[in-house]
Parts: structure tokens; sequence; C-alpha cells
């Protein structure tokens, strides 16, 4: 620019000040920040967050600066080579796998090659037999080669049971004849496959001949094998195979979601991973898989990890949210007698707290029920006096956890977008921080699981529940959940009728009750008038929902109930934060509440007036409890959120500095073709089109 | 690729054909598509839109295939191209301002030129007076400037009044000051300015120093200034501004978003635009503003645009969501007993339904309402008998439209992402057509009045009806509006309680009564008890929406009655869905409902029933019904909702043919920084960051 940079020399507004806002907020509050940090997340995240974030900021292969101008390839390619660098420092600074799953998070972007240390690696570690796993294993953790988890078709997604692709056992080669038969039977989706990998779980219908050389064949259901997907030398794919990049999508641009047909593509006997079941290899008989059992406690994992993910995403849009809206001013108060007051926080509006905070409180809900999981988990794991109780916890939890996951993604997706419309016009910038975590966590209520179909798993086993009360005796080992059935049972003529709101254990049965009203409801209908299973898939949908919301209210409960180290006034605030999600819940679903009798109606009609006073005694700490969240700068890549306030400054920076687009004059005139002034391009985006 | 492609020979799998099954669907249902399509939009609309779409389809630029893979820059250059290759078509086929828009809706992209025509055209139009008007409008028109309009800043959105810049009258040169005196006051949002804009109209706060010299000022508030932005010649700002695009943003990429400052940026006297204030040039003296009395119409009729727009982008979403839902199958039901049936088309599951097919109905609820709107505005446009109490009605809806605003494109913003879940995994996709929609859309919900704050405006202007009812005697040129509060106020002990559901009278009645009775349970909190404002902003909004709930539910009522000509099957599948929108939003609000007497609790209880039963009736229509939506599929531009069912065929050939990442071989070996495979490119992506 020619001119003097004038900009330089201007500040904002003095009421827009939002370093000294910030400060304020946070000497208005005695809220114990740092305690709630190490509460939630333990000295050893901490200090591995601290050690991992330093080397990453350092390196300039993981600036975010530019990333959202770059095109779908390029995003793939800093991807790709951001993967590397990772594996890299993992080498230099001898980090172990959570090191690196922590500068993954840090860096916040997904890595192309994510799926070999995830689906991948579980599967090796799960569903190869010793043999097969000390071969591939080194492998894939010296990532010599890399891999990927092809399940999911074109065709098929949810029901796996349906999926097209076979692999055909030849007796007479002693091999397995992988195929694809049809379009449909295109594995797609597939993380990590397009480009990346060296190799994948490929799973596909197992089918034996009934006689050698029959077209006749015994179909035993999907099962998992390994393949070589590239050649180690070239990259290019093996012969019979078809495999790309399925394109552009919401979120995650860097990875490589695939497609991929194979043509008879032959692999050896060892290929079909063996830990549950095998063919013969000499026979060519179909040997059973073992008790699938011990399976509970590795979805129950995986569905804790899901809770305590969509915890921190929670957490990272109200950090954003709950900080620039105590910057942003808009407004004087209608009732305000002093004309020449600041304008209005924006976050002391009633209808901007109704929005935002819930959600702060729900982050907490989310953190207890996740590490209650965990911790059911781990219980199970090591020899323990209550071991058999906690087993039949981990089985109830084995059940119910898709409730969980449907739940909690549900929460956390709807969340963030709640979160950017409550910051008005700047919640559609790139200010935010927030674009790239949308579109990337909006695949969540959809994969593993669609959050609408599985919600039929918990209604179902809710149906058993009930049944089982009905013939079996009281067992010394039940759960809170087949209390509260059996409570509602015997009293179902008597409803609590909720009447105080102060009384969080009469909350806790409030919530029992409407899922128990509920569940018999459901029994009623199916069991007993045998309506249609389709006809009844909404009311299933919302039994899951009120149980587990049920179940987050109990675990946040739980959870506070154990704290006794943290200062009397940092505690009120938790339990606000209890009472808020709570109340608010109800709110939410207050015909529910109303018709199971769970809650008395001149209670729901106290319901608004409740939460309003509690979100006003929330409001003066919300910035130190986001604060708690210990979320670093770097993650949140927010001008918005930043944690020293300066966002109109932070802002201003990046459009006037950062923006690439600001370095090129543009030619807007109609009648001539050329875009860039002076350069004669004739228009030049055509070839890329 | 070196091997012969053997996925030319695959077909999907028998049970995914879609061709087969859309002709199918279109085959079962006797709704009468093109009578519908006429009905919607009429003949004038369908003919623009097969003429101008012949048009754009014929040339590359405006070409959709790799748009999703461009970098922020080159959508912006693309957007450019687009932007005045449109304008040449225009010159070449003699097009209005209507079929250019037409052009630009089908091409489905924002052009970095659309301030030009939409808000710089309506403040020439609007602001200017005789003199002012007959010299821009027609440079304009001509783009030969390009204008943008200059009102947002980076401080200040929807309080307009707290706008820093200024514009100090000079009376010794003639001249207005303009001014940016913080950061703050930075321009901000601003479409075109960025880097296309040769002239803004640029709003800020009127100051006439109190005598010559002084430092002294009275102020007048927020005026609107015309002035050049950039040299015509070089495309440079002009010495005094800094300015350009403030980055990437969720959606809009081509869209030249700005921030501006100026610096004493002197313009004449006539750069105010006077048509209703002016600064006398010999005195210095302020002239007021006449009435502005005739804004009624103009905020109606941008918002009726609001609105009709809403009803698009909304069956746009479901006629992806319906075509795909239709062929997709996923399970076969729980229930049937012939295992080897096909697997269940996943629309038919009432967990699917309840997602998509209220969202169709609200498309026509939409439809209906922004027509009403429009003819209300052209009716009191021209001599007409019942002008007074049209304009009655219009200064009615000039008050309660911002109810409508903040509904419809929440409802539509909202419905795109529940269409998209409803999707499952595919839903994530490209393939869907729906991601740049998806991310466009979501800025209606916080620009031209944030969704949450505009609820106030319907909440006063209803806190004063029930004000006024209480004051005057019965007009004869009482609302419909009017009307319901008296009703409720004389009934009051006696509330309808609505009993049956078929009744389309009374259910209009049980919303009337609803927002009654929340009207004067806002007023007696504000009015008789005083509670401050602030307090009440969640009462108000939720008055707001009850009350837009009851226009929409109203209005759709309207809209079906006056139906004469068309075949009463088709006619029936209409009334089925005025039921289904009103009887599902009641059951969304049922608590509402039944705490105000507008519904009896038993009839709430038969609510998921007849829902149900309700989207059995509609669900065999469902494809015919969107098609009479009559959208192109080069504006669907979406594989899961194309008109042929070509579902798979399409996501294969977009990902296996078209996707530019898959003519490149990657290096993905950690140890090796190269990226492209035998590049020896070193990393070199690091160059963009």
């Amino acid at each position: 620019m020619s001119q003097p940079d004038f900009s330089a020399n201007l500040k904002p507004h003095p009421q827009a000040n939002g370093a000294a806002t910030l400060a304020k907020e946070r000497q208005q509050s005695s809220f114990d920040t740092n305690a709630i940090s190490k509460h939630l997340f333990g000295d050893a995240y901490l200090e591995r967050q601290a050690r991992i974030l330093k080397i990453v900021t350092a390196e300039k292969v993981f600036s975010k600066t530019n990333q959202a101008n770059l095109s779908r390839p390029d995003r793939y390619k800093l991807g790709l080579a951001r993967g590397k660098r990772l594996r890299q420092l993992m080498n230099e600074h001898n980090w172990n796998d959570d090191d690196f799953l922590m500068a993954e998070w840090l860096v916040d972007d997904v890595l192309p090659h994510h799926l070999n240390i995830s689906l991948f690696k579980s599967a090796i570690l799960e569903q190869c037999n010793e043999e097969q796993r000390a071969y591939w294993y080194p492998k894939l953790q010296a990532w010599e080669i890399i891999g990927a988890y092809a399940q999911t078709e074109l065709g098929h997604g949810s029901n796996v049971r349906g999926l097209e692709a076979t692999a055909t056992w030849d007796h007479q080669t002693k091999e397995f004849v992988l195929h694809s038969p049809t379009l449909t039977a295109s594995k797609w989706w597939n993380g990590t496959l397009g480009r990346t990998a060296t190799h994948c779980v490929f799973v596909a219908q197992l089918r034996i001949p009934k006689r050698a050389g029959s077209e006749e064949f015994h179909s035993y259901g999907p099962h998992p094998f390994i393949m070589r997907v590239r050649d180690e030398r070239t990259h290019k794919p093996m012969e019979g195979i078809i495999v790309g990049d399925i394109g552009p999508k919401y979120g995650y641009a860097p990875m490589d979601n695939a497609y991929m047909l194979l043509n008879q593509y032959r692999v050896p006997h060892d290929a079909l991973l063996s830990r549950y079941a095998t063919v013969n290899r000499e026979t060519g008989e179909y040997v059973k898989p073992k008790n699938t059992g011990a399976m509970y406690g590795q979805l129950t994992r995986g569905r804790s990890q899901i809770v305590m993910n969509a915890r921190l995403v929670l957490a990272r849009a109200v950090t954003v949210a709950v900080r620039y809206l105590s910057i942003r001013r808009q407004f004087r108060d209608q009732d305000a007698s002093d004309q020449f007051a600041l304008e209005e926080q924006v976050l002391n509006y009633s209808t901007v707290q109704i929005r935002v905070l819930p959600l702060l409180a729900s982050a907490f809900a989310l953190h207890y029920s996740g590490a209650a999981m965990q911790e059911l988990y781990e219980r199970t794991r090591g020899a323990d006096a209550q071991k058999e109780s906690a087993l039949n916890g981990l089985q109830e939890l084995h059940f119910t956890s898709a409730g969980l996951k449907s739940l909690t993604t549900e929460m956390a997706a709807d969340g963030i977008e709640t979160c950017r419309r409550a910051m008005g016009g700047h919640g559609f910038g790139g200010g935010t921080g927030l674009i790239q975590l949308n579109n990337d966590y909006l695949s969540k209520p959809t994969v593993e699981g669609d959050n609408w179909m599985i919600t039929q798993q918990v209604a179902r086993y809710l149906l058993k529940k009930v049944k089982d009360l009905s013939t079996a005796s009281r067992s010394t080992t039940a759960s809170r959940l087949d209390a509260s059935l059996a409570r509602f049972r015997e009293h179902s003529k008597s409803p609590p009728q909720l009447s105080g709101l102060s009384d969080a254990r009469s909350i806790l049965e409030a919530f029992e009750w409407r899922t128990a009203f509920l569940a018999f409801e459901a029994y009623e209908s199916r069991e007993v008038k045998k309506l249609p299973w389709n006809s009844l898939l909404v009311e299933f949908r919302n039994l899951s929902r009120a149980h587990t919301q049920a179940m987050l209210v109990v675990y946040f409960y739980e959870g506070l109930r154990g704290l006794d180290a943290l200062p009397s006034s940092t505690k009120a605030v938790l339990w606000d934060l209890f009472r808020l999600f709570s109340l608010s819940t109800i709110e939410k679903d207050a015909w529910q509440f109303q018709r199971s009798g769970a809650v008395a109606t001149k209670t729901l009609d106290q319901l608004p007036k409740e939460v309003l006073a509690l979100m006003q005694r929330i409001r003066p700490h919300a910035v130190r409890v986001v604060d708690s969240f210990a979320l670093p700068d770097y993650l949140l890549n927010s001008d918005l959120g930043r944690s020293d306030g300066k966002v109109y400054e932070s802002l201003f920076h990046r459009a006037h500095v950062e923006n690439p687009l600001n370095r090129i004059t543009f030619n807007p005139r109609y009648w001539e073709d050329e875009l860039v002034m002076g350069s004669k391009d004739g228009g030049q985006i055509l070839s890329k089109l």
C-alpha cells in the first residue's frame, strides 16, 4: 500500500475494551478456576497439554492462519504434511500415543493418517489372533504401513448385515477372493483409504462353497480381512482395485474418505482376522466365533470417549460465546434511566443467557457422565470386590450407551450452532473459530450409529427390563434403573408430582419417574397392544431420550456429591449449574413431565422464573467457569473467544493483515473479461472448472 | 489409469434402482404436480425459469462441478467472472431485472456485484431526491459503477443508533467530512465493498457544528452519504480510505464482505441522500425528514421476500430428502415375516417421516404466508375499495412481520439441517447439494435483525394491542388479531379446549387463543406487575413465536380455502399438509397449548397418533408433492435429490470421474517430506501458510 496505514493508530471505542472487560469479569467472581481445571482434567492431562502445545506452536506447518483460504486438494496436502511432521515429532520427543493424540487435538485438523491410529489399530488389536497381531501391530505403530477400515459401502451403512462385498473361500488355492459384485458394493466413506492408506481391513460377507468349485455357498455374514491396497514402491493401487477419494463433504477437508471396488482380489488364508472366527485351512470348515461377551467394555469405553469429546466440543463453543458476549455491548437497557450509560453487555440479556448458560451447564453434565462411564469400565478391568455389581452396571451401560451417543452428540452439534447464533452477526464470521469445528462435528449425529436409529436399542432394553420386572424376583444387584422401574410399578397411582425445586434428589426422582412412565407406556403399546414396531419408533426415541437425560442428571448429581476439597463458593456455582441443567431440561419437555405426573403443574409454571434466577446467579461467574475448561488460545483459534479479550483488534488484524485476497486488485468491469486488474488474464478461472 | 476400469460395467444392486423407484412413487399418486407448480409459481415464473436455465447451463463458467474444490480466493474470482458474464448475457438477451435475479438464483452462487443490484439499488431508489436518483440510477443499472451499502460496523450491527462513523458538515467548503474515529467504527460485513465496489452508500452520524469552526455539534443520528471508494482507472482505494475483505466466513465464499475505515474523507454537499432530510447548503441548517409512514409497504415487501425465499430453501432441502429417502433402503421391517423382502424404504420409517414431512408441510405454510403478504402490499398500492382496511392490515403486518422474519428463517435454517441428518451417512457428503446452501443460509437468522432480538417488536405491538383493547371501542376495521384478543378477554374463563382434530377453523382458534393467552400474560407481567423488560425477553420471544405460528396457520388455511380449480384428490393432500403442519406445531409446544386451555389434555394425548396417521396418508404422495416445487436439477446440484433418481451412479461419478484429488498420487511415508509421489517437492505446502 502506498498510503500510510492510519489504522495502526486506531483503538477500539473505550466501551469495547475487551481486555479490561474480561479482567473485571474475572475479578468479580471467586470461582476457583485452577481447582476446577485440575478437578476436571487432572494434572497429567494439563501437563501434557502444556508440553505438547509448546512444541506444535513452534512450527509453521501447524499455523492455522491461512487454513480456511486453501483449496480442498491443498487442505489434503497440508494434512498429509502435518501428519508426517507429527509422527516425526513423536520420534524426536519420544511421545506415547496419548501425547500424539493430544497434538492432533490441539492442531484441530484431522490427519489423513488418522484411521491408522484409530479404527485400523483397534481392529488389529481386537480382531487379530496372536500371531496376526504380532505381525501387524509393530508395522502400524511404526507407520511402516498406513491402515484404513473398509466396512461401510455406498449402499449400506447402518445395516452392516446388508453389506454386499463378498469374501469367497477358494479351497484349491487356499485363498479368499474379495469382490465387489455391484456399484453399491463399493466401499464408501472409509477414511484414510482414498489416497493415503497402504493397507486396510476389508469387511465382506464370508462365503464357503458347499462343495469344491460349487456356486452354492454357506454364508457366514460379515468378516474382517486385512489386505494391501497400494503398491509399496509406487503407492499406486494394486491390480484389481479401484480406489479414490469421494470428494468434498461438510467437514474433514484433510481426510480422504474413500470409494473402493475390488475385482476378484485374492488374499491368503491368514488375511482373515481370526480372533473370534476362522476357516480351517485344510478342511475349509468354518470355525465358530467364541463368546463375544468381553466386548461390553470396548463399546462402553468407545462411547465414553464420544461423551468426553462432546463435552470438550460444547466447552469450546461455550468458551467462545461467553467471552465474546461479555465483551460485546449492544443497546442500552430499555428500563435504564441513565442515557449515557454504557451499552449493555450482551450476555446480560435473558434471551442470550437462556441459550448459552444451559449449554455451559450441559458441558459439566457430559463431563461427569463420561467420567463415570470410564470409571465403570476401569473398575471391571481390575480385581475389585464390587466387580460383579460393576459388571452388571457395565452390561446395562452397554445397552443404554446408544442413548448417550445419540443425545450427547446431538447436544454438542446443536450447541455449537446455538452459541454461534447467540453471537449475532460476528457469529457468522471466521473470527468465531467455530466454522471448521461445526462442519466437522456435524458428522457425529449420523456416524457410528445414526442418532435416531440407535435409540431403538435403548428402548428394546427398557422393554425387556419392564418385562423382567413382571417375571423376576427382586435382585440384590438391582441397578438404579431396576429400582426406579419397580418403584413406578408399585406406586403408579401416586406419582411424585415434584413440588419444590431445591431438593436435588427429588429432581432425580422426577426424571426417573418420567422414564418409567414412558417405559411402561411403550411396553403397553408393544407387548400388550402388539402395535407395529415401525409405528412406535418415535415413542421409542422419546423413551431413549428421557432415560438418557435421567442418566445425565444422575451422573451429574453423583459427580458433585463426591466433591469435598473445593471451596464452598465454587461448589455452590457447580450446584447451580446442576440445577440449571436439570430444570431447563424439564422446561423443554414440560409436557412429558406433566403428563407422567413427575412434576406438578404449578411447579412447571414456576420453572421459567426459577431458570431465570439461576442464570442470574451463574452469570457473574461465567467467564471464570469457561476459563476452567483450560482451552488454549491456539486450539480455539478464535478472535471472539481469545482469553485476553482483544476481540476487535484481532478481528481487524485477521482481515487487514492476514487475508490474502486483499493482496490482489481486481477488475470489476463487466465489459472486460480480465479478472485481476492489469493482468490481461482473460478470465483464466475457467481452466479450474 | 493403466488398468482397465472395471467400474464401468457395474450397476447398483437391483433394490437400489433409483429410477425405477421414483417412477413407481410417481405412479402411485394422483397428486397433480403440474397444476400445483402453476398454482404455486404461476406461468410467467415457470417460463422464465425454463428460459434462463437453458442459457446458463450452456456456459462452462456456470458449471458447479468443481466449485467445492476451489480456494477462497478462487471462489471470489469465479464469482467475479460469473457476475460479469451474467451482465453480458443480460445485454445479449435483453433481460430485465427479474430475469437477471432468476439467473443468479439458478447459478446459486452469490455474485460479488450483488449489493449493486440489492441494497445499493434500494438506497438509491428510496433515499435519493429526484435529481440524485436521475444521476445515479442509470449508472448503477448500467454497472458503470458498482455500489455497496456501508452501514454495519465492527462494533455495532443491530443498534444502528450506536454507529460511530461521523459525517461532519464543513460550512466553509460546503463539504461533509466522513470519518472513522476508532477501530470499532470500521465498517464491517458490507458486501461487495471489500474488493469489488467503486462506490458505496456510507451511513454515518450527521453532525453540524453549533458555530462555524466549533468543536461542539448538533447530532442528528445516522444518515446516508454516497461516496466513491476506488479510483475509476486503477480500482485502488482513494486516499484516506482503508478497505478490504474480512476473510472467510461460514458461507458466501464469492462475496467480498468488507472492512473500511475513512480518515477525514471529504464528500460534496449533494453526497447526502436527501429524499427525507437534508442540510441547507447556504445556511448549514438541518432540514427535517418528512413523514416516513410510506415505508410500511417497503418493509413488508422485503419481509415477504424473505418468507418466499425461506419457502424455496425449505422446498429444496425437502426435495432432496424426499427423493433420496424414497430410494434409499436400509434394514427390513422388524415385524416383516418375509426374510427375503427388499429392505425398507427409509422414508417409510416413522422416525424419518416425523422429521421430513412436517417440513414439507411447512414449505406450503410459508408459501401461502409470503403470498398473502405480497398481495396485501400490492393491494395498498392500487386504488381499491378495500384500501383502508388493507392499509390497516399492512400496518399490522409491518409491526408483526419481524416475527415472520424471525420464525421463518429459523424454520428454513433448521430445516436444512434436519433434512440433512435424516439422510444419515450420505447426508454428510457433497452429494446432498446442500452444503453451500446450508452454509450460506446460516447467515439469515442473524442478519437484517437478529432473530431473537427482533421478537421484542412483535411483543411490543401485542402489548399495545392489549392495552388499546381496554381503552378503545370496537373498531369496524378490526383485524383477526383484534378480534381474537377481544374474544379472549370476553371468554377467558371458558377456553376453547379443542377436542376434535378435524375442524380446521377450530384449530385456527386454538392457535389464536394461545397467542391471546400469552399476550395477556405478558401484559400482566409488564404493565401491571411492572417487571423489568430484560426479565421478560424470553416470554416476549415465546409470545412472538406463538403469534407468528398462528399467522402461518391462518394464512395456510386462507390460501387453501381459495382453491377451487384443483382436482379434489390433490386438494385433499394439501389439506392433510395443512393439518400436519398445524398439529405437529401444536405437538411441539404442547405444554403452552395445554396451559392456556387452547387444547384439551386428552386431545393432546391423541396428537402423536393423529400426526402419524396424517404422515401415512401423505407419504405416498411425497415424491409428487416435491416434484411440484419444480426445482431444476441444475439448481439442486444434488446426487441424492436428482429428479431421475440415479443416486448411486451419480455419487460414484462425482467421486471417480470428477474429483481432482484422484489425479494425484501422494507419498504417505512420514520419513520423507515429499508430498506428491516422485515430485521431490520437499513438502512445498508450507509456502501457502
